[in-house]
């Protein structure tokens, strides 16, 4: 009989918006069963969570540290953890399941500081246990697709990337008025020292870096809290010099009215150009020079064999973020899943994205605030 | 603990696109569990499926006769049985679980006649239970929101209804080159005497309908096999008058080079103009008279109660077809679980299509066909 | 030195909207010198616009009787003249300038009735001079290129043709509220017995068989005044069938709120299909099928040369109506020179719209009316 | 009767692109009559380029200091030149018809440096006579309404200005294989030491100053010839800092496959967001915060008067780049006619982009060139 991979919880509890789409997505291909959680650092809220997802009462548990031990003494314990809390809690609570060799499923940025992160990274090497960063945007077809085209030539060689990640929910001081979302996400206690920067200008980074090929060397950054008085960025404007010659704009804000989450991202190179907007997920445009652009879609003429295991239902029926979110769960399964039958560590991270990436995410986050202290003067991201 | 309502399906086995995406659809929001199948009529091919997604072995069945009549016997026999075969068998497989009383979740259309939609209206009548159509369109936040804004009088007194629903796939003879989609969508003993009309056409007439409130009264159509030798229409043209005073036109196709899944609808009245398309679903374009169109998004500004309910996730965050049909599983799940608690069945329905909607489409269909043999004279829409 | 072509006016004094677009698309492309004028039926109004247009005050006539006769007379007379009145005065103003053999220009639909028309037709055979009807929307070079995609065969054999012309100026009854526009379009007595269907359905029509190459032999179609105590249709629903096999709706409103000018139209054959908005002109969609959409640009890659024809300025510089109108006139001009250079009056029409395009509207309209009339039964169109 | 105001042009014989769009532009609104031309450095292509635009043999000048001095001396000579020669030629034509009060219109950039920019500003406001800096993007109905809601408050405090100009022609080296738009405009002798940046960045910058209304004081820049051999930049990466307090970006690229004039700006304020695309001119997004975003249309509802003045034809008929071209000849028609009836210079500019917005455009350049060699250091733009 199907066998489903067994997953605990960590944060996420009743409205968190985060958590909910995490286990929708991890729902959506059937590959997995939820059966344990610490939901809340509340916990009481935490149980009735729980509750509300059938989750059995005895593994419900009150600590993050609790769970991690005595999941790992069932042998019928999670196999797998999702950390969706916020982001000072990453690395402790990955740390502890790592410990207990239990895979890792983590939301972005991976930890607060790169000290954080580096230090995490060693310890995934050596738990032997997968780190799955839950860069969501990477799971579109679409998007898995312009890297395909990139990578097989279709651009020839780029010259220009423009990025930007713009939405306009932080435009007033919401954070005064009890939104939660927006609380934490503007303290540095809990976010870092990255506001719009951590939260959504790493997806955009790690989108560019993703279909291009590229990293990031070297990055100018201008950063400004234009509400008076938020404590982080809530808009970024820099400019890139990738590896590989490419140079490249990055646009992030949470105060840009109009735009709900408008991930956008272009690519110039000398034989062609692509673009990809994420809320229109199910159409690229892609321009060979001296030829019309073409629209090309999901499931639709010419999409590749990587594109297409990314896609569930027939071109014209929209997939969307939710089934994006869920690819990246199909992997991590199949990852996991060839793990059991003994593959090699090394050898089925595939398209998910790594600690490594969010360890590349950390050292663009601290070039780009020690470029914004230093009056934009470039930086080195730290190879 | 959380209690899933137990499903079984009939048809529906690898490969078969539509049950697929039942499955998907009813998984999303966690309501549903999936025990029993009769998921082909080739009983290999349907135990291999039913292995495939977890089902125990002793609940895959041979026929669909056998699991209705087993799985009313077991105290943890399924709820509901979602129906997901090709036209002609939703009739005999219907009645076979409504005569134990379990619930019926359809694909459209209903049936293959007039005859037994009428006779399958009164079963259902006699049962108790409930029956759903799976009208999926009619899931969708944007469209629950476009028959609220018609509903509230934003648009006035509708004058002008344009609805259409626009693929290619059948621009060739694929029926005759091993595609089962298209084999069993034209062939006449499989889908009824409606190709293109069964096929999509209703969903279209479906929409109008939910959106405007209002019946149509009377078709004016040309039907046409344009594809030589098919022996069903591929190709719908219809003049449509509405019961409260609107007129309208319909085109389906499935021989329109360059549509996927092209499903629109435009509604004018006296006070402002709709627009929604399928392919774009989280967006709706109101135009007040006299006043700038306006961009509604799911999620977003000015968003009705009922369009929230139906919507999982922020605003631009785009939601898409699977969601939409979830959602229809979603009104199903409340409906069953009310039904549990001793509602009547007459107070559940809410926005499920229901057998009434089914009844109406193949008078729909009937009435287009003889407008049709009839060289377009109007017909009347059977009351 | 350069000679440009004499042409007068009649109609289209001062606030008189068409008029205007008639001056500014015959100056575009400086091939016509506007020396004489009757432009209004109010003799004092008339001199007034006439002198703001820098037309000599003696060339300012009361009547267009009297300036087709003492403009025949001068060694300078006009070559050509515009006629840009209400429609039931386009009869009897062409009539007088082609008896003195004068070329004519005039707006559509041609005259109030076929009977007009068909006596038109035969003057303007009898009298050797150039008649062109101003179907501006040929103009718009990818309306030609898509005639040309039709012609070369892109298209493959053609199946169905989607056209639509809404507006919704006419929403409200503003004829009673003293807008002049409204006033005569919506009075049988200036207009004819077609409304909507005369003013924009035509446009549609005209634009349907100039692409697609083929007549309309047979219309259904069923007519609306929506507005209480309009006389003439303001929504126009109808089915068509073409002579080359193909299929088609026509849609004309002006009634549907949100629609400033929306002329659209799709055609799809067994080999591909294309769209085209009047709204975006420099656009153009190309489906081949089974391959992505490319979005043809004017002035663009793979343009034919009838397209670069009427295109003045590098792609992605906005052309628009005007420019569009203005290829009209530019091909009049060509006509009349290779006229004055002795070429035959039957090979310079080119893809000028004719006297025969005007006779085949008012027998489109006709059909149209009398198909109504009689609940929609199909109508031959008048060979 | 109507006079028209008389106009030579300097450059612009056959085959120039710009000097044709010049010519149709100041046709348009038929303000202008052009009746003397030095149009090539080429005597007899000057000449014959004279003849077929109609103006006189013995004002067809061999150079254009013989214009202006013999002009000058004319009681019909011209009351305005028009200079449409590559960049390096704009200087001393402009000396030389201002030293005779003739009034200028210019193409930009408006020098080649700033000294020369600076000095023509002097003697601009020693000649007495009018100065118009073609950027004609400002031309645009859409472009001076959204000056119009900054001015007026919609937006509220600008914080974000997102501005691009992106274009392909220069994707491959065609500088080298004849094609004359190309080379002068990267060779420095010619162009300046701005390639991208001064041919199309400064139409960029110069938007977006005026729809904001502010000054740019800083900016980081990083120029790259991406093209490998070519002398100038083909593409623009800046970060700016505007005088009230916003910030932004410009990205310029003549290398970015598949974008033909791709002019887009972005404004983003606490109250609002505002987005225009040069490619579909006849839109304007506006979102005030919280609410849906609305299409606003030229000539459509909420239009402003300072639009409409700058509009010809209803909303839905498509004006284009070369009515927002003749809009700017429209202003400067009516400020030398106002200057003819004896208004003051100083009051007649109006909309009219000036003298001073070349001079700040040239300090643009070279606040950006500098900041490109240093690293990207922010540099001040002088003041």
């Amino acid at each position: 009989m199907k066998q489903r991979i067994r997953i605990g919880m960590v944060g996420g509890g009743e409205g968190a918006f985060i958590g909910a789409v995490h286990r929708i997505a991890a729902r959506i291909d059937d590959r997995f069963e939820l059966v344990a959680g610490a939901l809340s650092s509340d916990v009481e809220r935490s149980k009735q969570s729980a509750l509300a997802l059938g989750i059995d009462i005895d593994r419900a548990y009150d600590t993050f540290t609790a769970m991690a031990v005595q999941e790992k003494q069932r042998t019928d314990g999670i196999q797998a953890v999702i950390i969706v809390t916020p982001n000072h809690m990453h690395f402790p609570v990955a740390q502890a399941f790592l410990q207990q060799g239990i895979h890792v499923i983590c939301d972005k940025p991976v930890t607060r500081t790169l000290e954080e992160a580096l230090a995490l990274e060693q310890q995934v090497r050596e738990s032997g246990a997968l780190f799955a960063l839950t860069h969501n945007y990477t799971g579109y077809p679409l998007v898995r697709h312009a890297q395909h085209l990139v990578q097989t030539g279709v651009l020839g060689t780029l010259r220009t990337i423009q990025v930007e990640y713009a939405q306009d929910w932080l435009t007033q001081k919401i954070e005064d008025t009890g939104n939660k979302q927006a609380q934490w996400r503007t303290d540095p206690s809990k976010s870092g020292l990255a506001g719009c920067l951590g939260d959504i200008g790493t997806h955009a980074f790690n989108l560019a870096c993703f279909i291009s090929g590229q990293d990031v060397e070297e990055v100018a950054a201008d950063l400004t809290a234009f509400v008076l008085g938020r404590q982080l960025d809530d808009n970024v404007h820099t400019m890139l010099r990738f590896s590989g010659g490419a140079k490249g704009m990055l646009w992030a804000s949470q105060v840009a009215p109009g735009n709900e989450n408008s991930l956008k991202i272009r690519l110039y190179g000398d034989k062609g150009g692509l673009e990809w907007a994420q809320e229109s997920p199910n159409e690229l445009w892609l321009s060979a020079f001296g030829e019309p652009t073409q629209r090309l879609t999901r499931a639709g003429a010419t999409m590749s064999p990587v594109a297409n295991a990314a896609s569930r239902i027939p071109a014209g029926h929209p997939e969307g973020y939710l089934e994006g979110f869920a690819t990246l769960y199909l992997d991590i399964a199949n990852a996991i899943d060839a793990l059991e039958k003994g593959a090699d560590i090394n050898s089925v991270q595939g398209l998910i994205p790594s600690i490594s990436d969010g360890v590349v995410g950390m050292k663009f986050i601290q070039a780009v605030l020690k470029s914004s202290e230093q009056n934009s003067a470039w930086q080195k991201v730290a190879p």
